[in-house]
C-alpha cells in the first residue's frame, strides 16, 4: 500500500529499455461508467510502456500500482528523479524482462500522476473536481485500463502483476476479464479490507480532513494544501509497511544527534525523524483529495461482496493462472489473507502456487530486491510463458 | 497504554469501598527534582484511596495508571460518570480487595485530573504552564509518587500493580526503591519503548501539534484547543490497543447504516464510526499538552539506560517478588517484551513467576475481567500476603 523504498537517483531509463510516456484521453463516446453508477468522461489514462508489443499482442505485463504509486515502474519519476519503484525488477534481462515482454504501467484512475482525479477539471464546472469526484473502487480502476487496453487493440494480457493495491487489480482483472487475463501475481494483498485495514485509513482521512487547509477539498486556488494533515496520515500509514523486527533493526532506540536526550520536542530518536521525513516529502509528490479517493477504493474492496460473500464464488469462471506472494513480516496484508485467496482458488478449482517468503521487511518488501520473490516470479513467468507459447 | 473499554454508568462507589477522593500539595520545602535536572515546585499529586490502612500500613497496594488513565480506579469518574477503569478488579471481595488491602491510586505527574501538568499555573509567569512545563518521565511519576507515600508515614508497599504505562511505573518503583516494594504485577508491559511504540506516539504528537488550535501548546486561554489533532492521535493509538483478530470480530466490514455502501466519505463502516467516537471522546476527557508529555515520557523510558544498556543489571539489587502478565494477542507490548523482563529478572536471580494469557482481545486485556488474569493475580496476591504476614 505504499511507494518505493529505492532511493537510487538516475535521470534516465537504460536505453535499451524502449521507454514511452503516454496518456490516452477517452472522450464523450467512450465514458466510464463507475461502481457507484456515476458516469466520468471525460477522462485520461496516464501511463509508461517498456519493451516491444510483438505481432500477436501476446506478450504484454500490465503492471498495476499501490496505493500511492505511479506509471513510473522501471522509468525515473519526472518530478523527483528517482529511479522508477520497481525498476530492480523491470527492464532488459531482468525478472519481468523487457527484451521479452511489452509492459504497461497505468497511473490509477483517480489518482495525480496523470490519470484523471480530484485535482483535474470537472468540465460541468469548470473548476477542479475536489469532492466532487466521483468515489472510485479497485473495480473502477480496472474498467478504466480496459478501455486503454482495448484501445491499443490488445485481446488478453499475458500477466497482471502487482503488490498491495496493485495485487488487488490483478485479482480484480482475473473476476472481471476471465478471458483476458492469462496469468496473474498478486502480492502482499488481499481479498477483501480488513477492519484494522480501514481503520488505518480512516485514521489518515481523518487527519486530511481534520487540517483547516483542506477547506473541504476546494484547496487548489488558494496556494496552499492540508500539508500538515497529509504528512501525519503518510506517517501511521508508514508505520504499517514496516516489520516492528525492522524497525528495530534499522532504528531501534538509536538517537538522532547526540548521546542525551534532548528533554524536548524535537526528533530525539532516529525514528522520528525518519517518519517525519517520510510525511513531509510524500507531501510533495502526492495530492491530499487523491489519497483520500484512493485509500476509499481499497477499503471499498472486498472481492467477495459480489459473490455472496464466498470469495469462492468470485473466482468460479476463473482461467488464470495465479502465482500468489506473501511476506512473513507483513503486518498490513499478513499471509492469512493471501491463504484465503489460495484456499478460495483451490475450493473453485482455480490453477495456483503460493509462495511465503520469509523476510523481516514488513509489507514493502515486494518493492525491494527479496532474492525468494525475484526466484518465484522469474520461475513463475518462465513457465507460464512456455505455456502462453512465449519462448523467445 | 489507554483507558479503560467499561461502559458501565454509576454514580457512586460500593459504600463499603471506603472511597476518600484527596489531593496533596508539596510546597517549596518539598520540590520535585526531575530527571532534566528541572525542580518541579510547588506541585499537587491527586489521588484516591479504597479500603482501610492497618496499623502497622504493611498492606498499601499502589495502582498506577496507563497512559490516559487517572486516579479514578474503583470509583466513578466525577467527569464522565463512568464506573472506574478497574472496578472490576478492585472492591470487597475482588482481586485487589478493599476488605484486606488499602489501595491508593494516583494521577501521574503531568496529567491531567488532579495532579500537576502543563495546564497548571506556572508560577513564574502565573499562566498556564503549556510547553514550558519540564519534560517528565517515567521515574519522575514514581519519584513524586514517593513523596505522597512518605507524606502518608507509609515505608513500604505491599504491591505495585499496573497495565501498560502502569506497568512501567510499578518496575520502576522496584528497580528505584528497591526496599519499599514488597511485590510488583507489571501487566502489559514493556521495559523500554520500542521504535515501534515510539513511531506511533510521534505520529499522535504530530497530529496535536499540526492543528493550528495547538497554538505552541498557549491555548488554554482561547476557549478552543488542538481537538480535531488530540482525535486524531487517539484515533491512531486505539487501533494499537485492539488486536486485529478482535477488530475482526467486532466490526468485521460491518456497515453503519444499511446494507448499501454509501460510495461517500462518511462513516461507512462502524470500524470508522467507532473510531470516530474513540477520538472525539477522548477530547472531552483528556488535555491536549498532557497527552505530549504522556507519551513523551513512555518514549523516553528504557529502564536499561542506567544500567549499561543491560537489563539484568537494573534488576541487580532488586528484592521484590514479580508477577508478570502479557497477553497472546497483544501487539502493542507484546509477550516478547515481557519475557525480556523475565530473562532479565531470572539472570539476576530474581523472583518472578510469568503468565501469559490466552486472549483475542489485544493489549486493553488487561482493563478487562479476563478469567486467567484473575485467577493469576488473585493466587500471586495471595501467596504474597501470606509471605508478608498479612493474612487476616
Amino acid at each position: 500500500m505504499s511507494d518505493t523504498q529505492n532511493t537510487n537517483v538516475t535521470n534516465d531509463a537504460p536505453a535499451d529499455i524502449n521507454h514511452q510516456a503516454k496518456s490516452a484521453t477517452f472522450g464523450a463516446e467512450e465514458p466510464l461508467t463507475l461502481d457507484s453508477g456515476v458516469v466520468l468522461s471525460p477522462f485520461t489514462i496516464g501511463y509508461n510502456t517498456y519493451g516491444t508489443l510483438n505481432a500477436d499482442k501476446s506478450n504484454v505485463i500490465l503492471v498495476c500500482h499501490a496505493l500511492t504509486g505511479d506509471q513510473h515502474a522501471a522509468s525515473p519519476n519526472p518530478a523527483s528523479k528517482k529511479a522508477g519503484w520497481w525498476a530492480a525488477l523491470i527492464g532488459p534481462g531482468k525478472t519481468i524482462d523487457t527484451n521479452r515482454f511489452f509492459v504497461i504501467c497505468t497511473n490509477v484512475i483517480g489518482g495525480c500522476h496523470g490519470s484523471t482525479g480530484p485535482q483535474d477539471e470537472n468540465p460541468e464546472t469548470g473548476k477542479p473536481y475536489g469532492m466532487s469526484f466521483p468515489v472510485i473502487t479497485i473495480a473502477d480502476m480496472v474498467r478504466a485500463q480496459t478501455k486503454l487496453i482495448d484501445r491499443l487493440g490488445i485481446e488478453s494480457l499475458f500477466c497482471v502483476i502487482g503488490g498491495s493495491m496493485g495485487g488487488m487489480q490483478a485479482l480484480q482483472w482475473a473476476v472481471d476479464y476471465p478471458e483476458r487475463v492469462f496469468s496473474a501475481i498478486p502480492l502482499a494483498t488481499a481479498p477483501r479490507h480488513s477492519a484494522q485495514n480501514i481503520a488505518f485509513h480512516e485514521v489518515g482521512r481523518q487527519a486530511v480532513m481534520a487540517d483547516p487547509e483542506w477547506r473541504d477539498g476546494d484547496y487548489y486556488a488558494h496556494g496552499t494544501g492540508p500539508d500538515k494533515g497529509l504528512a501525519v496520515a503518510r506517517m501511521a500509514a508508514h508505520i504499517t509497511y514496516l516489520s516492528e523486527a525492522a524497525l528495530f533493526r534499522k532504528f531501534d532506540r538509536n538517537l538522532q544527534d547526540s548521546e542525551n536526550l534532548s528533554y524536548g520536542f524535537g526528533a530525539d530518536f532516529q525514528i522520528e525523524s525518519y517518519l517525519r521525513y517520510q510525511g513531509s516529502s510524500f507531501v510533495d509528490r502526492f495530492d491530499a483529495n487523491s489519497y483520500l479517493y484512493i485509500t476509499r477504493a481499497t477499503d471499498y474492496f472486498d472481492l467477495a461482496r459480489d459473490h455472496d460473500d464466498v470469495l469462492a464464488k468470485a473466482f468460479m469462471n476463473v482461467k488464470t493462472r495465479f502465482c500468489i506472494v506473501s511476506f512473513t513480516s507483513d503486518w498490513h496484508y499478513p499471509t492469512a489473507y493471501s491463504k484465503e485467496i489460495v484456499k478460495a482458488l483451490n475450493a473453485a478449482a482455480g490453477n495456483v502456487s503460493f509462495v511465503e517468503v520469509e523476510t523481516d521487511k514488513g509489507h514493502d518488501a515486494f518493492f525491494l530486491d527479496e532474492p525468494e520473490m525475484i526466484a518465484t516470479l522469474t520461475g513463475f513467468l518462465s513457465s507460464a510463458a512456455q505455456q502462453r507459447g512465449l519462448m523467445s
